[in-house]
């Protein structure tokens, strides 16, 4: 593992929303810190799962600051960075540096579809010659069902063969294991983080970097078991517990629209109001799903750590 | 036609870039002059063919106001607002009214995809009730093909019940004629403009509003001539040469990327240095592609306005 600059359990942290539906920003920095204490390496904030495309450039910012603001170490922190107007994924990347977050994960503009590996090319390489800053390290984001944006695996080459001190890896959301199999293969070096729970532990046992998912937001502590455990076969059994864990949480969050579930699930772990929320075009569950789900979910075994 | 509220040929303006891939304002805003002197009742800026999402809201900002400086009338502008943050897009909107400018074309948010009616409903919602003013007239913009997100029959009807005089027309770009049929039957008043330039007359024919298209940027005169006499039995065969040379038009900025090769063309056109740039994602036409599309553009038939 150690032959990747970056590894390990990361939560694409869901963004809590307050009865005006702002951002709000005290939960959220307690959320980033919960999440640290139960075993995430880092927090990849401001992903799908936060809903960073629903807010404003402003916005981001705002949740940014207040997560360093709080005393969430910066190099734990591993925003996302990439809109549909490069531009603004200069702003927001170039924001994060002067903060002294230095870690991004990098959507590619995400508005015309059936673009040319060409221009996304030319897209990436703008937004990286125009930020010019060598301490900058970037996790291009595959997850074409929904930005509708894949990113190929020429396209991938040459963006490391241009940039190598700073495109260092790929959160791959696209479920494929075989295709994250064979970027594993391809780029030694460069970290191939699963964007779905079940997927880290095959993955790093083929040597993958980890993950970045939603499920962390509710068994971080399994999946850091896992992480750790892996590749020790006297607690393959610890392992798979963990696992089992991961998948029950996982299975339940797929019952309704993911990431509303995924929110309702931290409300019904904490007890904190307000998790329900969400921002439109994303609705919150309705009442009778939250119920069945706050059923279901007292049921689901806890996490051990 | 009277029943309309927004009725005419606009068009889908194309944005031209300076050397250092700018906006180049003054070089806009004589477009939007020439397409006005050349038929359009107005421009439908910062739309998918005007790269609007490949701007910042700022960038945005900065356009509008440069058409508007340079004294194209408030009451023919009608600016792409949604983004896929609806605060940004209650900004842009804002700032429209601002200016006095009244009418705009609004996507829905387009980063999550397969999203509900109710959400894109509430998307839209918050986004009027936020901006509560009466001037307002938002014409829907329906590309699936592009944004991800079709509006549906339902959710358009539930957009009119709630907001009669406000949601007051659609753009729809999809291409299938019957289904924009079925939108004029079923909306009565209900503007609905052509997205592509061979469907305006057949729509018009059947009580459609008019079209918001790309190659107007090249052929606003012709369009005109569809527009205006498509109803008078005598004047049925200058209709259909100009519907012709239309479709000439048409038919050689799709033979490379549509966006690319109509920024291309109005340079052909103008003798304007810089319209051949595009922002990435899009790529301007390679060399060799340019030289064909010259030789070609130059057998085009001419507009007679």
């Amino acid at each position: 593992m150690g032959v990747h600059k970056i590894t390990g359990v990361f939560s694409a942290a869901a963004t809590p929303l307050d009865s005006d539906g702002n951002p709000d920003l005290k939960r959220f920095s307690g959320h980033c810190r919960r999440l640290l204490d139960e075993g995430c390496h880092g927090i990849a904030l401001l992903g799908t799962t936060g809903e960073a495309n629903s807010f404003s450039v402003r916005e981001r910012i705002a949740i940014l600051e207040s997560a360093v603001s709080a005393g969430i170490p910066a190099d734990r922190l591993l925003p996302g960075t990439g809109v549909a107007a490069t531009p603004d994924t200069v702003e927001l990347t170039r924001h994060a540096l002067s903060l002294g977050v230095t870690k991004v994960v990098m959507l590619p503009p995400f508005y015309y579809k059936g673009v040319s590996d060409d221009g996304l090319f030319a897209a990436y390489s703008h937004i990286l010659d125009a930020i010019a800053d060598d301490r900058l390290q970037v996790i291009l984001y595959h997850i074409p069902q929904v930005s509708g944006i894949p990113l190929s695996l020429p396209l991938i080459e040459r963006l490391i063969a241009a940039y190598p001190q700073q495109v260092v890896g790929i959160k791959d959301s696209a479920g494929d294991f075989n295709s994250m199999q064979g970027l594993v293969e391809t780029f030694p070096g460069f970290s191939v983080l699963a964007g779905a729970d079940p997927l880290m532990l095959p993955l790093l046992k083929v040597g993958g970097a980890g993950c970045i998912t939603a499920t962390s937001n509710l068994v971080a502590d399994s999946l850091r078991i896992v992480y750790d455990h892996v590749h020790d076969p006297e607690r393959q059994a610890e392992v798979e517990a963990a696992q089992d864990r991961i998948n029950a949480y996982r299975a339940l969050s797929n019952t309704y629209v993911q990431i509303p579930t995924i929110k309702a699930m931290i409300g019904l772990k904490t007890g904190e109001e307000g998790w329900r929320r969400t921002r439109p075009p994303l609705m919150p569950l309705a009442d009778a799903d939250f119920a069945a789900l706050a059923a279901r979910f007292s049921e689901l075994p806890r996490g051990v750590r």
